[in-house]
This record gives C-alpha cells, structure tokens and sequence, in this order.
C-alpha cells in the first residue's frame, strides 16, 4: 500500500493560477510562491464585500483516542466531494507546525487520497507564515529585554514577564531557561522559556484579527507582563506593534494551494487547540466564504474544545454563521471509548460500541445547544461490521442526525459522496440559528461554569486560590471581559484524560487564568499544557532526505 | 532630499518574469514569490554547463571608517552602468540579516539611485532563505539536547558543545543562557547561548557549497562538540543532516530581484565577514557567470578581510577565477585614515589624504598579490576638492592602478559609466592570472602566518596557550587541512581597531582557534566577535510601520 507521501508525489497538480481563476481570482490577485502555492491579496475582500457570502461547514470530531479519528481527512475528502458534486466548494485548513513534522509526527495535510499538496512545501516552511511570527513573537521579546537593560522606564518586573520567546521546533530543552547571564552587557539575568511557534499569542491574533489595522491594534493590546506596581504592561508600550506587523504583512494574506483532485484549498493560520483557539484564520474563512458557494473548515481536537472555541470565539469576533457541523467518529474509535483495548479495536462488537457512543451522543447534544444543524460521518475502515454500522445510523436517527459513512482516504472524493449529499441536503434546505453560549461580558467564573455544565457536563467548576487571584487582578485591571479559551485535555470531556466516553459527576479544576488580551481571550489552565514539545528517542527527522534530484523521502 | 526607501517606492520594476528573460530564463527555470522576486532553479546550472563562464568582478573597500564608503551602493551602480552600456551584466549580492535592520541599520540594499528592489521584501523576510537556515541549525540544536536526554550513546560532552542555537534577531538577552532546567522531563541543564542566524556554519555552508549534494555532506561533516574522550563528534552521527538538507531545499536556490534600473540581480547568502567569510554563495555566482557576460559582485568589509576571505576561501571551493577586482574608497574614509576627525571630514585636505593613502596604497598591493587586475573607485562626494581628486588619479597612477570616480548614489548607473569604462576595458583586455596566497594543506600557523605578513603587513603572530592546544587538537583529529578565516577587527588591517592608515612593526595575537568543519575553514580569532547583537536604546523598529493599505514607512 501506497504511503501519504507517495501519494502525493504522484498527484497531477494544475497550475496554482488555475486553481485560483476556479474561485474567479485573476493573476493581479494573487502572489505566486512557486507553481503550486500563492497567497491571495486582501484586496479581495474589499473588491468582493457586496457579494453573498457561502455556507460554512464546520468539521469536528469526538474526543480523540490512539485509534485515530482522520478528522482533516474527511474535511479535505467532504471538500472533493462537493466539487465532484459539481459544488463550488472551497477547504479551509489550518497550517502545520515544523515542530511535530520533525518529532513523531511526520508530515500532516490530510491523508490517503484526500490530501492537500504540495504535502512537502505545506509540511516545511510552506510560504513563511511561521517564521514571520516567530519574528514578529521574538522582536518584541528583544524588545522587552532591551527596555530593561536600557534603563527600564516603564518599571517592568522581570519576575512577571509573561509573554515568552517562541520557536517553531520540538526542543524541550529550550522550555525553561535563564537569559542575560554574561554580566553588565548581556542585559539582566531572568527566567524564561521558549514556546513552539503555534502556541504564540502572535499566531492567535493572526488567527482572531480582521485586517491589517486590527492586526497592529491587536499586538500593541498584548499584556507582556506587569510592573513592580502589579500594573499590566502592554507591547503598545513598548513602541513596537508596527514593526510587528510589518513583519507580518505577507503572512496576513490567506494561501491558496489545492487537494489531490485539484479542489481549491486555502490554508491559514493555525493556533494551538488548548492555550489558543485551535481554528484556521477569520481572514482566510471570509476570504472563502466570498469566493465559493460551500466553506469546509475544521478546528482542532474534540468538539468539546474545538468546535466549542470555534463557535464561541472565532464565529463571535468574525461574525460568522455556520450552517452545517459535521462529527466526526470511526468505529474503533467509540468502541475504545467503550472501553476497548487497543489490540481489540478490529474485533466487532456492538455491546461495547453502545457503552462507547454516549461521548459521541453528547457532542452531538453540544453542537445542538449552539443551534447549527448536525451530521455524523464515519470515517470508515475495513473492519466495520454491518451490525455495528446499523447501530450507529439507528442511534442518530432516534436523536434526528443522519449519518453518512465516508470512505475518501481510499477512495477520495468518490468516497465521500454520500456525506456530501447529506451536507448539502441541510445547506440547501435547513436553517442555522446560530447563537454563542455565552456574553463575554458575564464573570469569568460564569463563562467558565457555562462551558463546564453545557458542554463538559461537569458538577461544577473548582479554582485553585492561584486561579482565583488571577480572576480578581484581570477583573482589577478590566481585562475580563472576553470570550474564554478552555485549555483542557482533548481525551475526556473531563479533566481527566482517563475518563472516556461520557463522564458524570465530577467538577472541572481551573489551576491557572492567562489572558490573551491581544488575541482577545482569558486562558483557562485545568491542568498542564505542553507548550513546547520534545523530540522522542528516534524522531521522524533521522528518516527524513533529500535525494540529488531532488526526490524527497521520509516525509509521511 | 529623498531616503532611500522613498526612491526604492518609487521604482518602475518590470515582472521578474522579464528580469528573468533577460537571462535567458524561461518560466520553468524560476519558482515566482510573487511578481518581483523569483528562485531559480538548480537544472539551470546543469542546463548551461556547456557555455562558457562570463567575466567575474569583485568589489571590495579600504579599511571601513564612520564616514562609510558605500561599496554595496557602487557594486549596484557599477552593474547598473554596465547593462547601460550595452554589456551583459549581472549583480550578486548577499542576503541582508533581519537583526540589523530593527537594531540600527534599517534597511539595506545599495543606496540613493543605487539600490535593488523589492527594499522592503529583500529587507523583511525576502523568500524565507534565512528562516530556513534558522531552522536547519536549530533542528541540529534540539538534536543534540535530545540525544543527551535520551541515553546519550555518543556520549556527548555538555560541557563542551560548540555548535550553538540561531535566532534572526538583536538580542543580547540571548547570547548567554542556561538551557534545561525544570528537572528530568526537561533535559539535561547545560550552558548554551544564541548566535545571530548569520553567523551560524549552516550559513557559511550554504554559501560554500556546490550543490544539493555537498550541502548535506557539508552538514554531516559538522564538528558540533566533543564526546567525553575529548574525540570530535560530527552531526551525521546524529543520523540529521538528511532532515536539514531537507530544510534547506528552497534556500540552496538563488534568488532573482533586480536594481532601480531593470538590472538583474542574484542575491543569495550572507554569512557574517569575521567568524565566516562574508560572501554570497557560491552556487549563485557560479549561476550567474553561466547566465551573463560580467558579474558583479561583492565582499564584506575591507580588502584585507572580506577579498582575501573571497579569493582564499571561496574562489579556492567554487574554483572561480576573478578577472577584475574594484577598491572603493572615499575622500573622506581616505582622510580619516589619515588622523582627520569626524567634523573636518568635509574640509579639503590635501596633507591628510597623503597620510591615508596609505591604506589604500596597502589593499591595492594586497590584490595585486593574487595576480588580479585592480581599479579604484572613488565614491563621490560633493564637498571632494580637485586638488584631492588630481592627487588620488596621479599618486594610483604612479601605481599603475586607474582610478574612477563614482556618482551611482546620486545618478543610477549614468554616474558609473567612468567605472564601468575602465572595468570592460580590463575585462576585454587584461589576463587574470589569479592564483590563492597559500595551500591549505600547509599547517595552521604557516597558513595564518602567510596572511598576516602578506596582507595585514605584520611582523608576526603571536598565540594565546588556549589558541595553541585548539590548533594540536585540530591535527591530531586530522580537522587543520583547510583554509582559514581570520577573525579580526575590519577597522585596522591590524587586529587593533585604533590603528588606522597602514600600521607598521605590529604582532597579530591569536586568541582562539575554531573549526568549521562543514563550511570547510578554520577560524582564527584575534579578539571578541560580535555573534549577537544587541539592539540599541531605541531601535530603528520603533519608527517602522505599514499602514493601512500597506504602505511602508521607517524601513531606511
């Protein structure tokens, strides 16, 4: 069997000026990085703001297991589908991070035939995005330093800088570390630590912004630390947002490459799912939205924290309607949250495939309590058996969702034809009365609770007295009122990754409150984030090569 | 008066695709990044294996001095004024670092009527070359810390890793630091430290290798410290130099802008001119001699560090034959090396250049020692007196050396028709019997003796006990066969930064020895590099901005 990569090589790609004139964009449009890949201008947007907008699907999934759920797959195979269908469809896809590329990973852009390529250029440095933020990150946290060594003014207490360095590289040993050691002309000694890129408030504002000057607005809003009053610094502070966003004015504008059956694909930004809000840009989802009939995108991890934040924050600053969410579950998938070992995943077996569907039952029961029309897609696999399907489609149908098994990893957009169907049935002809779940004008601690009982189905929410201290000093300084970004496990809807399918009676723990004021979210910790991967024992990077020629191998 | 990055927004630039044509490059020979900057493809180098190689010109300077003597500006001009004539020509620059350009500096990239285009782009991040140089070195990094982590079989000495992390920034805070803490899950703790991404060896390999292959073999051969025997250990026996060519498949291919004039311009690496050897790369020179008649191109610092590192180190590996080399120098640089303070410098001052000329005098001998033809221009200034000039034409004259005088800031290439004159005139009827200074497989200290007494004119060279136990350490691993790169202060041709003019009677002290062993070179130290800088109390980042709609402003 053919792997990721090997597939991708062979794809027949169409020159990136055909696939951009596929969304009626001219050569003045867009700027060319390579045959394959080219940003899009913000010029656009303007030029097409009297134009309807498309219809926005989401795709999400239940909470992950090891058995592996291919939630990019189906998006990038539903996205085949619907042009097969003769749709204008367009895919919306986050950017992968160097790091995981390098570590355990391999690359990442879909999978089997339902790929977006050039999976080498997207998995490496693709058109710079990441390395524009790790500057834009990493000039002001020069910055900051500089400000203290030439003579602090603004007071910082170098005890309480918040705002880290970044990297875009698996490298824990950069996770905690002290700087300016050297004596008088190497700044003052500090602790800090390195971040990878994707876990940057610079990438989530990216991510959040709606243009240019909300860009700049946005970086100079960012709370960098406090000063030896207690007070919040801001980089505004600092002089430096317009370097910032000069630094960043390539990766503001949206790419556009394409799938293995040449469907448009723009992919843009992509913020972690846990201390960020884990969504592809607002700019390139409005940018697609102008420019084609149907918008797949897709956000990270479960629908208890991806699609959660999707709908809370990113559809909240865009002002964004979706119109359709798609679940995505396998088989081996909800027998594991039934309780499964890993070695038994293959094995039929609808008794454990009925402990295990409440997880996938309650995140249908979520997406619902936001008002958007739902449809289940099986993502599926050779050992499912007939029983276990029929007991999935009758489960959905006694809670009124259909459900469409989708086989595009081997088949492509072919094999996402029957979702397609369902998907454009609901575009076509239900209505979406989306509504976020909560003002961010309300407590934090109420925000909190509601994301806690709505979605998590928790007791209730308990606080550390650190969390509490933090609350009173954003609500202090009239940093509280924005949207909540839950960082919590993605394996449970608990805050326990032990606990599968649909756990009940147990209390969320908030250990820590950030605030991302630039992006514009509070950060709520309920237990260790990794911010920084490491690089395990023998990483995807020793089997990585470059022949002469050029051939690339190892990259999967 | 208009800035420079006022003239640089004002150019009328063609399509590159047509700046590419007039290389007789056709689209499939260039990967577009956007409309005013391409790379060009490595099969053009094989393509054009059987045409004869064009004419090869170096520009270099005296000693710099505060008062500037603009050598990227006339480099510019001069390809400017030959491509006016009707000639064939085409410039090779190196890449600017983003560092510089918030800290001081601004922007660079020639100057006045002078200048390559897109500013802004080559300036910022330009097509990723250096980002990808980043992340190559510091995959290497995150490596090493893990191998150590993971069991550290090669038994690599933590106290002794010279390979050291990279960052694209000013950031004094991040030249000393102490990787590892936070316990067992977060590595080993060791001293580590950031170096400027110029100044890292990825850099100086790029720049000195000959293709994709020889890249990688370059970057395996990497010294990246020592094991706890006190044997080298090399980066391939990390199994990672695969991943890093990998990294490197863009940035290896050179990249296309052009001048203010239409003028091709290849611009491709920038290693730092003291710990490295402060030239563009090789694989783009080569490129541009098979594409054009004349390249023009350029070294950094004076003639007794950047042409000598040309002409011995690079000229040596790429096999290049230089048939021209160009000394710039101004009046005031000229009198300043003659003991004249900064105030004075506009006064005519006949006395004075009789003193300093020597410096020039000094460099034109040094040039003529590799058997390379040899003019001098002078970059004009308004407040140059006759007197001054007749004396500097008679006293060059007397030397057998033509002289020019050079007005490209102010003119374009129309003020470099003088230059260019003289240099064609040489090209079309001048031999270059170009030869190197040494063998590199002579022993160190001959190697180091050879330059400092033919080039800097000293008496001897002196060792620190540190520089003398490196240099038996290098022969007994069988690592001191290479050439070798000074490190020495470009301000003196000695290694006092105080003595200007033509110092006599001097010792050069070697205060450490380094190898590097991918780049294929010996470093020489004899004081206290600069590989971080630091940023200034205001950075020039503080006055950049784009506006809304994109315009530019404080990049200058």
């Amino acid at each position: 069997m053919k792997n990721d990569i090997q597939i991708a090589q062979e794809a027949k790609m169409e020159h990136i000026v055909k696939i951009a004139k596929k969304l009626n964009l001219s050569e003045d449009d867009i700027e060319q990085y390579g045959k394959y890949k080219c940003k899009i201008s913000l010029d656009v947007l303007e030029k097409n703001a009297h134009k309807k907008d498309g219809k926005l699907v989401l795709v999400t999934a239940i909470n992950p297991t090891p058995a592996g759920e291919g939630k990019s797959t189906v998006t990038v195979g539903l996205g085949q589908a619907l042009c097969k269908m003769g749709r204008n469809a367009v895919i919306a896809l986050r950017e992968p991070s160097l790091g995981p590329v390098f570590g355990i990973k391999g690359g990442a852009a879909g999978g089997g035939y339902a790929q977006v390529v050039p999976m080498e250029d997207i998995n490496l440095h693709f058109t710079g995005d990441m390395h524009a933020i790790t500057s834009a990150n990493n000039l002001l946290s020069a910055a900051i330093d500089n400000h203290i060594h030439q003579g602090n003014v603004l007071r910082i207490d170098s005890r309480r800088i918040t705002f880290k360095r970044v990297m875009d590289m698996n490298d824990r040993a950069l996770r905690n570390i002290v700087v300016g050691m050297g004596g008088k002309i190497n700044g003052f000694l500090r602790e800090d630590g390195f971040m990878i890129t994707v876990a940057s408030e610079i990438m989530a504002i990216l991510c959040l912004a709606n243009g240019l000057e909300d860009l700049k607005e946005r970086m100079g809003r960012i709370v960098i630390g406090y000063d030896l009053d207690g007070s919040p610094v801001y980089a505004k502070q600092l002089e430096i947002q317009g370097a910032m966003a000069l630094l960043m004015k390539d990766a503001i504008k949206p790419n556009l490459v394409q799938t293995l059956e040449n469907t448009p694909a723009i992919i843009h930004g992509g913020p972690f799912a846990n201390i960020a809000h884990g969504c592809n840009s607002i700019i390139a989802t409005k940018m697609a939205l102008k420019l084609s009939d149907i918008v797949v995108t897709e956000a990270g991890f479960g629908a208890d924290l991806g699609a959660e934040k999707f709908l809370n924050i990113k559809c909240r600053y865009g002002e964004l309607t979706p119109n359709c969410v798609v679940i995505v579950a396998t088989m081996r998938a909800l027998k594991h949250h039934g309780g499964v070992k890993k070695d038994n995943l293959n094995i039929p077996n609808v008794e454990a495939l009925k402990i295990g569907i409440v997880n996938l039952e309650k995140q249908i029961e979520n997406i619902k309590k936001f008002n958007v029309p739902v449809v289940v897609a099986i993502n599926k696999f050779l050992t499912d058996s007939v029983d276990e399907i029929e007991f999935i489609k009758e489960f959905c149908g006694k809670l009124g969702v259909r459900v469409a098994l989708s086989d595009v990893w081997a088949k492509g957009g072919e094999g996402g034809l029957e979702l397609g169907d369902i998907v454009t049935d609901i575009l076509d002809n239900e209505e979406s009365n989306f509504t976020t779940l909560y003002s961010e004008k309300e407590k934090i601690e109420n925000k909190i609770l509601t994301i806690a009982k709505e979605i998590y189905g928790a007791k209730g929410v308990v606080y550390t007295p650190a969390a509490k201290k933090q609350i009173a000093e954003l609500e202090k300084f009239n940093l509280d009122k924005l949207p909540v970004c839950m960082a919590k496990t993605q394996y449970s809807l608990s805050d326990n990754p032990a606990l599968l399918g649909k756990p009940q009676g147990f209390d969320i723990t908030v250990k820590e409150i950030r605030v991302s004021n630039g992006a514009g979210f509070i950060v709520a910790l309920t237990g260790d984030v990794m911010i920084m991967p490491g690089l395990p024992k023998v990483p995807a990077a020793n089997k990585m090569d470059i022949l002469d020629g050029g051939k690339i191998v190892g990259l999967f």
